[in-house]
Formats: C-alpha cells, structure tokens, sequence
C-alpha cells in the first residue's frame, strides 16, 4: 500500500468506510503523464474525483480540466482555474448549463449531434466545438460505446453545420473506453479522425485539435502496459496520420491522476461459510456497491485487497456489500482468495480505489452515510 | 398520473429532476394490504424511502417497521415509533450498531449465520432472533438470492444453538425477491418454514413467527397480480402447513407501501435521431442510473412514463441519463415507444417511482446534486 496512506490509517482510528488520498501521489501521475507526452495538454476528468485538494493541486501543475457538468465547471472556476482552462466535455447539456457556462466565458463544448450544435447555435455563440466520433472499445473494462459519438460521415455534416451557424469548428474526440488495456485502440480512432480532418480541409475548414478522451489504465487486479506503451503507440500514429502538421492534442485522463492515489478503509462485518463445509466463505464489508463501489458492477474493476494477515493462508471468497440488496454483491466469480484468519471487526484496505468512488456513492441506501474522505 | 401529484406538478414549476410523494396514496396502500391480510403485522422497509414524512404517517397507522441499520432505527425511533415497533432486519450488522440498537431496547433480530448469532449473544443477550432462510426467487424481477439465507437444516442447528446460547428463538424468515410475480413463491416457502418448526418442536422449541419479508409487486410496465391472490395464497398456505396453529405472521413491504405513492419529474436534455435516418431516437433525462434509478440495471424495473404529448404519434426509443458513463442508459432492450414531437427542454414523468429511488441517488456522481424530493 501507499507508505503515506498506510502510515495515515495507522495513526489515525477512522471511521470505516473512508476513502484516503494521497494529494502528491497525484502530483506524481500527472508529472509522469505529462513527461511521456509532452506535447498534449492534460484535461483532467474532474468526474473521476471533484474535491477541492485535488482541484487545488492541478491548478498549481497548470493543469486544464474536462467538465461533465455545470456543477464541475463552478467547482474548477471556484477552485481557481480559469475558463481557458476548462472544456465543457459532456455531449449532453442542458440549455441553462451552456447559458451559464458561456455566461462564465467557457470557450470549448463537446457535441455529437445536431440538437446539441443547435443548442450551442443559440445559447454559446461563436463557441469552438468539437465533434465526438463512436470508436471501437474493445479492450475496456468499462466500455462506453453506444451512448456516445457519432459517424465521420456525420461528423463531417455536423461540423460543416457549425461553421454555417457562426460556431468556431474546433476538432474531433473520441473515448475508447475507461480502464482501456490494449494501447492499439487510439491507432483506429486517430485514423478516423484524420479522415474528419482531411474531409473538411477540402472545404476550406481546418480543424485544429484531437481529444484523445481518456481510458488510459492504472493496475488493478492484473497488470496493464505501461504509460509509455500508450503515448508511443499515440505518437506513432499521429506522425503516421497527419505527418508534420499533428494537431493540438488534448487527454482526459481521469482514472490514470487520481485511481492509484487513493485507498479505501473498510470493516469486516462478517465472514462465515453460511453453514457449507467446503466453497468459499462469504465476506461481508461496510462498503459495497452503492456505497461507492459502482465500478464493481459485472466485476468490471477489480480492486486489490491488502489486509493485517497479509502472507498467511488464504483460502476463496465472495465479497459482498453491508446493505439488504441482494445485487450488491461485489466479486463472486473473481478468483479472489483472502487470509482465513479474516473475521468481524478486522479492516481491510481496498487498494487504487481513488478514482469513481466518492461520487458515485449513495445518498443513504439502507440508512448508510456517505463514506468519508481525507486528502493528506 | 396520480391527480394530486399531477395538480402538485402543474402548480409549481419545480427544479428537475425532483421525486413527489402523495402521503394520502402510502396510506391508502397500506390500508390495503392491512384489509386484505388483517391478521399480519406490517413492518414498513424503511429502505425503499425513509423519508420522515412517510415515518410520520406510517406511525399514526400504527405500523411496525424493518430496519436495515442503526441508522434507519434511529430514523423512526426519532419520528416516534417506540422499540417494539422496530425489527432490525439485516442479518449482516456491525457490532457497533447490534450495541446501539439493543441500548435503545430493539428486541427483535434477524441472523442466519453461526458468526452473527454469536455477535448477537455477546451484544444482545436474550434478544428475540428469527432465522432467515434461502428460498427460491424465481418470478421476481429483482431477486435478492445467493447473499442472504441459510439451509433449513443450518437453520433448525443455529436456533438451537440461540436457545442454548440464552437467546429467544422467535421464528424464521425468508424473502421471495423484491417485485415477485408469482403468489406461488410463497407456498413453498412457507412449507420450508413448517420443515424448521416442526424439527424444533421435537426438541422442545416452539417458534411463534414467520416473517415473510416483501416483494409484494407493483404495476410498472405491465400488469401484476391483485395484492388479494397473494394473500389468498399466502393463507391458504399457512393453513395448509400449520392447520389451527398459524404463527405470527410478520410482512416487510417497502415497495408496495410507497412505489406507485411517487412521480418523478425530470427534463429531456436532448432528443436525437444521432445522424441515423432509421431506428430509434436517443432520448437523455436528467435523471439517469446514478441519479436514483439504480434498479434500471438490467432493465429490471421498467417505470411507465407519461408525457405532455400522450395520445399523439409515438416511435421507438432509447433512455439514457446524464452524466459522461456509458453503462448510463436506462432502456434499451426494452421496447419504449414515446411521441415523436418530445424535444430537449419538455418534462416527462416516471410512474411509480416512489421506492428505492431517493436513496440509491448518488452524492454528486458528474457533479449532478441529489434530486429534491417533495412529500404532499
């Protein structure tokens, strides 16, 4: 575990569940994803986690921000950023979001149909847009396909669209999935979006800017490349693509700043073999998956588990949520194996839970208070 | 739409996405099902919506209530239900909230493991424990099987063992999935409960109670059965198994008490075909899975939805949230047909929609806050 966040939960008796962050190991993401590419300007993805240290840390890194709503847009200005700094990146927008965004001289909106670039016609004009193009996700493990993005071929008419509105007609992007693992995924993307580009050069419209989403992956239960593996696959293919003249390019990364910064403190409630001689027992946390585990949906994101018992035996689990919901179940077909020790009143620390947790937390499902947060 | 909350709505032009709660229609409901199975004692599930205006009510008509936590204990105990009143319904409780909910006087208990009836012999000595046992959930459209219940053989050995270990073996319960479908889901697990009280008659042990748990259905997408053929079965079936001797029967209805008591209003953000010429339009709500409709997943309760346009020409579409996750959609397997003329900034409203919806709401999932409730 992060030696400060290990020492913290030492010192301190928290209250479980809770959440700690460490506030320079995100320092240390962001410096380490600007070194292996240079040349991008990171937009972090303030829905990975909104609080206030972490706004106020990449605020002082220069950090740029992708809002999902009107709500994050405040949070970023109210943190100190500036509206240059901030891209409204949600395709989704209501029209007192926008009239309150542009209000506050955000100059940069996300958009993948005509409704919206009407929307943004009337309510941000002469706004820069850009236009969200569907990717392939294979190879996420949280794959967003379906809702988002469209055709080039549409995306070509929607742009076209926005310059005949008055609408600045900024670039393209794309997502390839959230905890994507395959560093190939962009080379397709970054060809769709050469095609946008080269189709609209035609009409005298240059595009000047490619938002590679985000989706690059930090290590959960099994390994995953390395950073590098990513941004060298990116740069190879944006030479390939767009040889001498490679647009701005922007990352919103939101799992890769703040997902392995961040440690979750829960209790046992209660282990046991629910009365079965042999299978794995069923342990029970104080935390499950509407207490801000959501990710756990499908066994998608699989956190690692460290515990007091570390190095003895272990023997197969189930690992459930403290609620009466029968789904809120977290890993049951996952191979997960803890120390047979384990019993009630003992903590245990899910690992590279900083990203995707406090947020999608439940007001008070069966009576259960949001977990806590510390930023150290 | 229910006229009071369709008056409420038409009145006051209110924030989206917001829940409206008719109190009249709880009681209406509850009345109800107190006619047609008088001789049951109705513990509310404080879960499905604990919100003190439907405490309040619930208290005036002397109901009893299943808690899933300390947290929800304190709730009524604050709205004034007294201890008796109260069962604390989790068979997965923190020691800490077993001493807190025995200190305030909760006498009754639920357990199905060896390690929890032992945390509730040190905790709650002399305590009453029902047991809960496994049964089948086939027929309901959120089945709750798999975390909870025990064998009835593990069952009869661990009320035994309550009775050595100073406890009060009191009954046994068990849970048929929640929007059961099926009255006959009940008759074979009230012949599994007849199994346990007859074992432990033998040893001299005469449990008094059956807790039949909830699941009671509500009218979503399509039809269900009357309340009267599950009580009807449901007796007939005690009479079956226990003859002249039928215990306390106890229900846990949560669902049934508040779902269709409750309309959420919520504003089309964008209404698009999404550069398709054919198939269905996406339609997006500012009220997604995140926001309060978590039992989406899977399309597994479907909300009847009505809109301003009712009765004019309708396509198919798909639903989506708000925020920038892509597994954010609510209905797209299944076939929802709604008017062509719906556009971005018309309100739709989401029948039934009173239970587990203000509660599995997350904190501030895309920075969207908790939606507003309203109790009228």
């Amino acid at each position: 575990m992060n030696p400060k966040i290990s020492q913290f939960l030492n010192a301190n008796q928290l209250t479980t569940p809770c959440l700690v962050v460490d506030i320079d190991r995100i320092e240390q993401n962001y410096r380490q994803l600007h070194h292996a590419i240079p040349s991008a300007d990171i937009y972090y993805a303030v829905k990975a986690n909104p609080a206030l240290p972490i706004l106020n840390k990449l605020i002082t890194l220069n950090s740029f921000f992708d809002a999902a709503s009107w709500e994050e847009i405040h949070s970023c200005l109210s943190a100190g950023a500036k509206p240059s700094q901030i891209s409204f990146g949600n395709t989704i927008k209501k029209v007192s979001a926008i009239q309150a965004a542009y209000q506050a001289n955000i100059e940069l909106y996300a958009f993948d149909t005509l409704e919206e670039l009407q929307k943004l016609t009337q309510h941000a004009p002469g706004a820069k847009v850009y236009c969200r193009l569907a990717v392939d996700n294979m190879g996420a493990d949280w794959p967003l396909s379906g809702k988002f993005g469209t055709t080039t071929e549409h995306a070509i008419k929607l742009l076209l669209e926005a310059k005949k509105a008055g609408l600045y007609p900024y670039g393209v992007s794309f997502h390839v999935g959230s905890q994507q693992t395959d560093p190939h995924a962009y080379i397709h993307a970054i060809e769709k979006s050469a095609v946008v580009f080269n189709a609209l050069a035609t009409q005298d419209i240059y595009l000047e800017m490619i938002n590679l989403g985000g989706g690059f992956p930090i290590q959960y239960h099994k390994d995953v490349p390395e950073i590098s593996q990513f941004t060298t696959t990116i740069q190879n293919s944006l030479t390939h693509y767009f040889g001498d003249t490679i647009p701005r390019i922007i990352l919103e990364p939101g799992r890769y700043i703040v997902g392995n910064a961040g440690v979750v403190s829960t209790e046992i409630i209660q282990s046991s073999q629910r009365g079965k001689a042999n299978g794995p027992r069923w342990i029970y946390l104080d935390i499950g998956r509407f207490g801000g585990l959501a990710e756990t949906e499908g066994e998608a994101i699989r956190y690692p588990i460290t515990t007091m018992y570390d190095g003895s035996t272990t023997g197969p689990v189930i690992l459930a949520g403290p609620s009466c919901d029968g789904v809120d179940v977290l890993y049951q077909k996952t191979n997960y194996h803890l120390p047979l020790q384990l019993t009630a009143g003992d903590r245990v620390a899910l690992l590279n839970t900083g990203a995707y947790v406090s947020t999608y937390c439940s007001t008070c499902f069966n009576g259960f208070t949001p977990l806590e947060e510390y930023y150290i």
